[in-house]
Formats: structure tokens, C-alpha cells, sequence
């Protein structure tokens, strides 16, 4: 089953705001077992919404919209595909009933005229209650079956709509067949690393799609079955992701929605230790994102952010000597904060991070990027120095997840 | 001078990755005076991709295309547009040998094979060079001046390939409108309280439209011209800016892209301070907020994430009596969290932070959401309590924002 969805809004086309509504519709439709062939983004106009929408029904026959059903003069989404089907617009009672209702609770009252016309609906049109606000969804058939389903825009109304009225009906006319993603997580290794590896065994994947998806967190491969039902999905994808992770080795951490900082905090757990931390460059992400996930304090007991060489001497006890010597960004001085943090703390796993996050601060033996990573398990500490691309923030970011995967790599050793 | 944007990459459609390039090439080229008459999203498909940029071109003679210029199989953009245009795709001894100083100069020598596709441009087609990666922009216009721009879908690269190589030349094409924006950011005060401060000069706003947008941050108010002169645009934009900040008082902060983190910063450095701060439930988030900001180091010592209550005690002096009688949670341990803080950094500001984040933890006296705050200057601390509401990302987001914002208003008072 192939939809297309219209997103309406002229923020959207002026970059104010993101669709997160289209990325929304997207996950949801393709785990009811539609499959999104294209998105379309329109500005609040009449004529543009009705040849977007005229359009996606031609290539699909099945149209979902989002925004424009609001009671101001700039929604226009159902006049717009009204005109497009040849259906007036008429007041429904139910509406205009349940519209008077929500007005009275909320203190509002008389309502505004401006809202009685978020009464009006398509002729012959399904009403799609929305308890959650003022605009309901709409369900538009034509004789020949071509379907326009519009929602509202406000986010939290479109996913309950989605969930409550549209799935449902989407799921039942989809006949069994699903859209199922498996994502393998790997870092590391760049992108072309990753292919090579992966390379030998792309000729099994098949009818699997795979796509690699690089970020500051490592390369993401992500494995898509479709037109399949979801027993065959689910079998393909088990199969295709047990191969990928052969070759992939020890670059793998975890599957779909894996967090490294939850996969280090499990094994930490797992050895029955405590966790601590000090960064420089970072400045406090590694530990944000350790305690970002629920339940971290089992393991993750706290960290120094040493960002002031001062603090890196008195509170992680880097010598005097080894900061004159070395720099504050060299293996040296990231192994005593290490070692500086498991005495504070009375660790036994400890990561430490110090380096060039930019944009200024570079030389040519340590340019921007250059950042010193230590990972340590008891009196086992393994140091290491990479260059990041990117700006402050993905220097920052990479750093972070090369610090967690330097101590990963220790403890599954 | 309209424009249309086409997204490529099906983890846009089944909704994995939110399309911030569409948004980010919104507001970039309104601002360069092109109006985004619309942006369509498709899968990688080689079709797909063809017909969404051969219909864009007939519709407004001008298409941005971003993503699919990779080095795997599923970068297919290049074949697309050049197929669609009639041209062969040949290799350029330019990018290649670009591509090759790449790889020998990040030690990642021989080059795969993959990556020598990447060399491959459509004939006559003008390369935008990228950089801050391994695919170049494209330019390529036909015989009718119908023209084809293709930019990589790397955040950081699009970014820097628009700001550098396309924006100069769009507003060169553009006839002198423009759409201007300007944001006063408030933290502090709910959106209906930011309103009500609002509403007696609401009738002077127009021909500029106003807009709220709450977000953990706070309240943004954005100030929008359309269809007038940058002149003109920037006049209307600065009086209503200059009236809306006098109704807003001390929640407002900062214009457009102000951070609060950096707002602080400069406050401290202005009095010639040095900031340090505790952190418990953030877990390093403020930390990574304030060292997100080029420069933190004149201002920003350091920071001690104390997760477990024996790091509250034994790195910040948290007396045991203290925890014990009132708990981790409570005014009396955040104020010696921040007292402990100032001690050990040598530091005369300080922020300290504790709260319960969820999802557990919650007790019905201390429910998830409550943060207990102090600021802190020399002998003068403040402290605050205030339940957020939202999930464990959104707690942790408020709790930051709103420690930074209680000493950002001890220093301006």
C-alpha cells in the first residue's frame, strides 16, 4: 500500500519550524504496513495545497495531509481539497456541538466565530474525533476509492488521531504487508571501512534493502523489508543482521535505538563496578549523556569537569610538571586525570577525555580535533589520540563517543 | 525568484531522521530573498528522485537538491539529475585529486574504490568545492537557464557549502524583497504570562506578524517581515523589537540565536569572575552547555557532577546531616552543593542543581520534576525550588535553563 503525505504550512517552508509531523507519519505508516513514496511540503495557499494534494492522489490514490484546519483565515486545507473532490463545505452539527462544548469547560465562552468554521466539513466526509483540540480529522473517499485523510497540524493532536483513528483503518487495508527497519550500530570505523567489511555478504541481503547512515556517533546500517508480511520481514531481517554482525566484529554495540552510554553503563554494571569520569573538552557532555539514561546512578557515581588547568591539577591531581611538560591536551595528561578520577572517586572504570574542541586554540603539531582520550578498568589504563573533524560541537560530540567506546572495547575485551 | 527544494534519503520518509536541511535551506534562502514555493522529500530511488526534480524544474525553472552524493550504492542523485538532463557523468581530475589529498592527508590510504564515484560530475556541470567533506557541491544549469543545484546532505557540509558557494549567487538572481525575521528569546514566565506583557502593543506590530514559541528554553517571540525592502524590513523589525523587549522586562534575555549559557558567561567574565558549578540530576549538562560556548575558559572553571551521594559529600562538603534530614533533593543540600562548589574551584560564582529527573524517584512531597536551584555570587546565594513538567530529557533541559537564569538575574540586578 503506497501513500503520500502533504505537509501545510508556510513555517515549514520558511524553516521556522521542523516537520516532525512528517517524520511522525513516516515511522508510523510504515509500521502499519504503508509505505510513504514521497512528502510534500506547501505554504499556506490555496492553489499550492490543492495541486500538491491533486497530484500525490494521481501517483497514489491515498493522501494524508497535516495542518490548515485551524480558525484562522490562513488554513484553507479544506476548501483546498473540497474544490480539488467537487464537495461544498457544510456545517456538521457533531462538531459544532462537541466545538460549543470545549469552548463552555474552558471558561471561554461565547466562542469565537472565527471557530465555528472548524465546523465545517467536506460533504460526505468521515469526522475523525479529536479530543485533545478544536480541529477534527477528516476521512475524504471518492467513488472511485482515491482517499485524502486531513489532520491537524499541532503535533500532539496529529499523533493521537494517527493512533486512535487513522492506523487502524491503514492497517486494515494493508493486507498483512509491513514496512520493518533493523538498524545495527556501529563506531569506530569510517563509513568506507565499514562497507568494505560489510561488502562480501551485500549479495544475501537482498530482498533487503541497506542503506549506511554516518554520524558523530559511528555509522549507522540500516536494514529495510518491504512488501513482505511480517512473519518473512521479521525472518530476512533476523538472518541479514546475524551476517552483518560477523563482519562487522567488534565495531557492533547494539541494535535500532542502542545508546553506547547505556551499553557502557550494562557492562560496568555487569562487572559489578562504579563509573567515573573527567573531561576537559567535553565540559560535562560524557557525563550528561551517561545520566541521560534512566537508572544510570547504578553504575555512573560522578565526574570533574576539569576545564581550567588549575582544576586539572587540584582536583584531579595532574602534576604541575606533567601539564608544563606535556600540554594540557597530550596521552600523559588525560592518563593522570584518569588516574586523578578513580582515586576522587573510588572508581574502578573511569574515562577521561582532554582536547582541541575549536575553533581557535590549535597548533600545527595539535591541530583542531585533536583530542586525548583514557579509558581505564582497575590499574588496566589504555590511552589514545585521535583527530575529529566537524566544529565545536561534533569535535565535542565525537569525543564523547570515542571516550565510551575506548572503555566498551576494554571491558568486552 | 522561486525555488524548489527536494530532499533525497528514505530514512526521511519512514521518519528516522528529521529533514533539518529542508529547514535550514528555508530560512537561509528566504533570507537571500528566494521564496521555497515547495520542498518535496523521496526515497533513495533512482526514479523517484528523477521525477520529484524534473517536476520541480518545470514548475519553477530552479531546484536544491540535498543528499544522495555519497559513496554507496544508494547515492544516486548525480545518475538522476544527469539522466534527467541528458548529460554523461565523467570524472574530474579536480575532485579527484581533492579527494585523494583528503584521504592521505586523515591517514586512511589507499582510498577505497567507493569514494572514486564521488569524482564522477555530471558534464558541464560547475563544482562548488566542499571543504568539510568528501562530496563536492554541484551547479548545473541547461541550455534555458533551468538550473539544478545538488548539495551533500551532511548537515555541516550543506551548511558551509550554502553559506560559501550557493546563498552568494541566489541573491545575486534575486530582485531585492526579502523575508526577515528577529526573535527576543524570555525565559522565566509561561507563555500565557509573556503574552498577557504582550498584549497592549500588539496593534503596533503590524505590517510584522508575531508568533510564541515555548520551548524548555523559555517563550521566543519571532517578529516576521514579508513583501517589503530589507530597508524597510529592518526598520519595522527594530522599533517592534525595541517595544516588545520594554513589556518584557528582565524574562528577556537575548536576540535570535542568543544562548543562555553565553549570556551568563559574559556577565561573569564582565564582573570579573570566575564560575564554577555542581551539578547532580543534570548530570553535566549545564557543564556542556556552558562549554558549548567558544571561549568558556575565560569564564568557566569547572564543574563537579555529583551523581551519588557520597561524591555530594566527599567532593562538595554536603554535610551527611544535611542529606540525611533533608535529602539529596531539598534547598539545604543544593545551597551546600553550591557553597562546596565555590571551596573547592576558588571560584566566586557558582550554580548548583539537584532534582529528580524520573522516571522513578518520585515521592508524593517531592513528585518527578523537582529541582532544587542556587546561584550564587560571593557570600550571596540564592536558592529556588520549581517542579518542571515533561519527561526525564525535558526536566534535565529546564533544570539547566532555568540554574543558568537564576544567576543571570543575580548578576544584572
Amino acid at each position: 500500500m503506497r501513500v503520500e503525505v502533504v505537509t501545510i504550512g508556510t513555517e515549514l517552508l520558511l524553516g521556522f519550524t521542523l516537520d516532525t509531523n512528517g517524520a511522525d507519519l513516516g515511522r508510523a505508516l510504515a509500521a502499519a504496513g504503508a509505505d510513504v513514496a514521497r512528502r510534500t511540503s506547501v505554504p499556506d495557499d490555496e492553489a499550492s495545497v490543492r495541486a500538491a494534494v491533486g497530484e500525490a492522489l494521481a501517483r497514489t490514490g491515498f493522501v494524508i495531509t497535516t495542518g490548515g484546519l485551524g480558525p484562522t483565515p490562513d488554513d484553507l486545507t479544506k476548501q483546498a481539497i473540497a474544490a480539488l473532490l467537487g464537495r461544498r463545505l457544510v456545517p456538521d452539527q457533531g462538531v459544532l456541538h462537541a466545538l460549543e462544548e470545549r469552548f463552555r469547560r474552558h471558561g471561554r465562552w461565547p466562542m469565537p466565530a472565527a471557530n465555528r468554521r472548524q465546523a465545517d466539513v467536506p460533504e460526505g466526509a468521515t469526522v475523525l474525533p479529536n479530543p485533545r483540540g478544536t480541529a477534527p480529522g477528516l476521512w475524504l473517499e471518492d467513488a472511485q476509492g482515491r482517499t485524502v485523510v486531513m489532520l491537524p497540524g499541532v503535533p500532539r493532536e496529529l499523533r493521537g488521531l494517527l493512533a486512535d483513528e487513522v492506523l487502524p483503518r491503514v492497517a486494515a487495508r494493508s493486507a498483512g504487508q509491513v514496512v520493518l527497519s533493523r538498524t545495527l550500530r556501529t563506531t569506530g570505523a569510517p563509513e568506507s571501512a565499514v562497507a568494505e567489511r560489510v561488502a562480501p555478504v551485500e549479495d544475501e541481503l537482498p530482498p533487503l534493502s541497506l542503506a549506511f547512515l554516518p554520524s558523530t556517533d559511528g555509522v549507522d546500517l540500516r536494514l529495510t523489508a518491504r512488501g513482505l508480511d511480517r512473519a518473512e520481514a521479521d525472518a530476512h531481517l533476523t538472518r541479514a543482521a546475524t551476517r552483518l554482525r560477523e563482519r562487522l566484529g567488534d565495531h557492533y554495540y547494539g541494535m535500532d535505538g542502542s545508546d553506547l552510554a547505556a551499553v557502557v553503563l550494562d557492562a560496568v554494571r555487569a562487572h559489578g563496578r562504579r563509573l567515573a569520569v573527567a573531561e576537559s573538552c567535553t565540559g560535562g557532555l560524557l557525563g550528561a549523556r551517561l545520566t541521560a539514561v534512566p537508572g544510570a546512578s547504578a553504575a555512573f557515581v560522578g565526574a570533574v569537569v576539569a576545564y581550567a588547568d588549575d582544576v586539572k591539577r587540584d582536583q584531579l591531581g595532574v602534576p604541575a610538571e606533567t601539564l608544563a611538560r606535556h600540554g594540557a591536551v597530550s596521552e600523559e595528561t588525560v592518563r593522570a586525570m584518569a588516574e586523578g578520577a578513580r582515586r576522587a572517586f573510588g572508581a574502578d572504570c573511569v574515562i577521561a577525555i582532554t582536547g582541541i574542541a575549536g575553533p581557535t586554540g590549535g597548533t600545527p603539531d595539535k591541530p583542531v580535533g585533536t583530542v586525548c582520550l583514557a579509558a581505564g578498568r582497575s590499574a588496566d589504563v589504555r590511552v589514545a589520540t585521535r583527530v575529529f573533524p566537524g566544529d565545536r560541537t561534533e569535535i565535542r560530540q565525537h569525543g564523547a563517543q570515542a571516550g565510551l567506546d575506548l572503555l566498551r572495547r576494554l571491558l568486552i575485551a
